[in-house]
């Protein structure tokens, strides 16, 4: 599925709070995808650092997003639990987001979530989810 | 501490992607807060439905407030760990969120968070949280 | 459904390893069940504290007798998710576990356990978990 | 750190009923170690297949060895929390335990477990732990 068809489903099943993200796919993979979370005033609190708030919701857009290229087409799906660790800050730079489908079976789907830095590549936010096929 | 000074620390220390959620401070206890996040289109997915990321983010912010109102001021502080179990959709109403501090010792600060709709009083997001006092 | 029923569930459907924690059924409600794991020199590491591998799996088991509550019968059903926050040691006494069905829904169920002191009445560990109901 | 210093590890921090679960330490890398959960009647439930009580024990256990090796010693050190999802039973064979530190600060440290089938390699289990360092 390429790239631009992962772009446009973020415009097409988002949110417009969640679109204020400014996400960009960067890559597709048969089982993961990867995003660009672009540096934007908008979700930085005091000091600079992106808001964990906006770690969490790209994480889980991220994850619609893996589950579009693992199925090849958008499946209904809900989040039923998701787990966040936050390792260090983030700032002064754009966030790589790389979700991956660790496992999908035929109600429950899994995966996890990597946020970065996109100039010094380090891991800032972990994220694990469990997602219900509708 | 009364909830005009819970509500401009909401202006302060938070990220305008997370005001633009518009949270309402309704309540405020020793160790807890109550919170309206008013029904919005642009928090809205497909459907109608309050987008699990505007929840997550909701259940953050009222923990951070939580927290203001246990210390009885705002100590620096970031989130280290956040699970969040979304128990079923949320639609055609505000949501209630209530943040409670479970425990806060010298390093490290717990707490949980339930949201729930305004009219129908049933919870639909459950969170817990860890914290680090910096 | 009474004590005795719940407490020979645990017999019946735990891995004998489980069955070692030497879980008590103390109380059932609707919605809740109430265990006690008494104390134990097997279950503690160096310093006499319960050990967080005890409490996570005390948790688990909890939450197994209270969707049997819930449902009136045991239905097979597997974790999908646990989330465990350790908010404080526990050592020298007895701990309640009291588990809760969130919500109950088709194909999913959620809970919560609370874990305390049996003499102090603290609170030293908080679960959220996600069954799917096979 | 040798594999013997590991090993002799789980026998003197961990508790009895921790120890029943007769892990074996394989290996050991700078920041990850990988531990063998033999198969054990006393760890299956119902239709042979390990219980999930058992791997979350086995997962905190083994991050509390790759903090051992990531510091070259041991330090005084509480998990403070825990979430584990549970991708697939496990039955009729080994698992597989592997620990990582994924950050370790001054005062929390961050890791994550894989748990696999020793024959068939696939993921059962995936957890990720928040320590506390005393």
């Amino acid at each position: 599925m390429n790239n631009d068809i992962l772009q446009s489903a973020l415009a097409e099943y988002f949110a417009p709070w969640v679109q204020a993200l400014g996400l960009k796919v960067e890559a597709g993979a048969p089982e993961s995808v990867l995003l660009r979370l672009p540096q934007n005033e908008q979700l930085s609190r005091v000091g600079g650092m992106v808001c964990g708030q906006a770690m969490m919701a790209a994480a889980d857009s991220a994850m619609v997003l893996a589950l579009i290229q693992h199925f090849g087409e958008f499946r209904p799906c809900t989040t039923v639990q998701q787990s966040t660790s936050f390792l260090k800050p983030l700032s002064g730079q754009d966030a790589l987001i790389e979700a991956r489908v660790t496992r999908a079976g035929k109600a429950l789907a899994f995966g996890e979530i990597d946020i970065r830095g996109a100039v010094d590549g380090k891991s800032v936010c972990r994220t694990s989810t469990t997602y219900a096929l509708l």
